[in-house]
């Protein structure tokens, strides 16, 4: 059986994302196949298609997913053809069909549609394992999230507010500063204008874990705004090295880290599921919005990726895959 | 009151260290007060002496001593006149009296002699911060130890290999390279003629926890040696920044930190203190010998600090104060 897909057909911009034939999975002994409603697009698969196709990953881009489960590994547990789902997947979720690990499919939240839990797989994985797991962030330490109005962004700054931190901002407009604020920030800044590690210090509020995806470029504000023994999580890296005062590093004990979710053992992406479920999954739909920018048919995901990388969205950008 | 001590009388090179007569501490309540029989040299005097005095250190230069107790503040416990002790302490080693915190004041170790006793403080206080508090190092998790010589260096590959750590280490020459084989490491390189990241990846033996104290000069080695979820501690730093590739970061979810004992609140130090007591002091004289590679008098320290910054030496260097 087949299905159709978007593959990376070489290495290059958004016009290297073509239509393809290709054959449905089936599900290994421990995965589950999920028959996409809709696709998460991520910057991450902009990534992966500048570079273009390798062999330790599927040439069909997508990370997240929801819809409903097409069918079943003999290993998977409390999943059952037919129930409505979202999903991280390995690569594979620019398709109709794609297989996952089971540990990593949750059922939709309570009230939400199908297009809205796609919205939150990859955000709510990265989000929870940065923080929780690898910055290990204690009951009142606050928190600045850069990139606030991004898929990650508007997530985190709704869950870590929810939870009782303080939660500081930056964005690239004035605009984007007033969503953060609505979605329960502090205070926040305009990077491109606004010297965010000078007011943070003359507020007397540094931070004790900063969230960043701009790839290094605030990483000297980043120091200057961190509270002593402060985090820095890094969620994207750019081609050059960047430039670190260990000086700085050292007169606040400061961890300067940072994460992949795609090549993270099973075990550990099971083990923040159960936590999502649990702690999380109950705030969405209402201290959590999703937030929708843009969908687009699967066949115009070239489009969608020129938006990413354009960059002016706040929100999600979906691919509508198999959706009424 | 009057005594002898060393100040850096401005900043510059060992010659800017210079005797001077000033009074003799009075212990504050939580402290007491060392009659100094032997002072540690430390590379971090070298840096403080260049930098030349500031209103927030002592004149007097000085992180460790070994001596007897002259006076005790009504808060210390277990402290008595007369008691032989070594000492962590906030600047003022090199001086015939010091005040410090009662609860980084040790007991010389059973069977030590003074001499011996000073060369402990600083590289216990570092050794075990560095990896027990601030990298959580595991059972069984390996370590690389950059100056495997050094102060520090000789005292950690001792404890990590007692403690039963695989310890590797680089040193500077074949000499430095064959006593960190004697004290305990596993494999030792010499940094300027061997490419130990890539030694140790061809004996498919990544490593855990990195105590670099080379200022970032290894920055790219270290993460190509590191294990995944690996940690890299840096004790010293240049002036100039170092450039660090986050790709390399996130790929291995490295942690790159360090801390700096000085400024480390004294409830931290008091908690490593009594691990030092319970864990490692017990092993000093067996597993863990000290080793000094030369004494000077006191009036002599800047002969000892033109010793330090040639970096010849393997073991500590010490100002013999008030011993017999």
């Amino acid at each position: 059986m087949q299905q159709d897909a978007i593959i990376i057909s070489r290495a290059g911009g958004p016009e290297v994302l073509v239509p393809a034939r290709c054959d449905i999975p089936q599900p290994a002994a421990d995965e589950v196949v999920v028959k996409v409603a809709w696709a998460g697009v991520n910057r991450h698969d902009c990534g992966q298609r500048s570079r273009g196709p390798n062999e330790h990953e599927s040439d069909i881009p997508g990370l997240e997913v929801s819809g409903t489960v097409h069918a079943v590994g003999p290993l998977a547990r409390g999943l059952e053809v037919g129930m409505q789902v979202c999903a991280l997947v390995n690569g594979g979720g620019y398709a109709e069909y794609v297989a996952t690990h089971w540990q990593q499919v949750l059922p939709v939240p309570a009230g939400l549609t199908l297009q809205q839990a796609a919205c939150l797989p990859e955000a709510a994985f990265t989000t929870w394992y940065n923080f929780f797991s690898l910055a290990a962030l204690q009951v009142g330490e606050s928190v600045l999230i850069h990139g606030a109005t991004s898929g990650v962004g508007v997530f985190a700054v709704q869950l870590l507010s929810a939870l009782g931190h303080p939660v500081y901002a930056t964005s690239g407009s004035a605009e984007k500063c007033a969503l953060a604020l609505s979605l329960g920030a502090r205070r926040a800044f305009n990077y491109k204008t606004e010297p965010f590690a000078q007011l943070l210090q003359e507020a007397g509020t540094p931070v004790d874990v900063i969230l960043d995806m701009s790839g290094g470029r605030h990483m000297e504000q980043n120091l200057a705004a961190l509270a002593y023994g402060g985090r820095i999580l890094h969620l994207s890296s750019g081609a050059a090295p960047v430039s670190l005062s260990l000086r700085a590093v050292m007169q606040k004990e400061a961890r300067v880290t940072g994460a992949m979710m795609r090549p993270l053992p099973a075990a550990k992406k099971a083990l923040v599921a159960q936590a999502l479920k649990k702690v999380v999954w109950p705030l969405v739909g209402s201290r959590i919005q999703t937030r929708v920018h843009q969908t687009y048919p699967l066949a115009q995901a070239s489009q969608a990726h020129r938006d990413m990388e354009q960059g002016d969205h706040s929100g999600k950008l979906l691919l509508q895959v198999g959706a009424a």
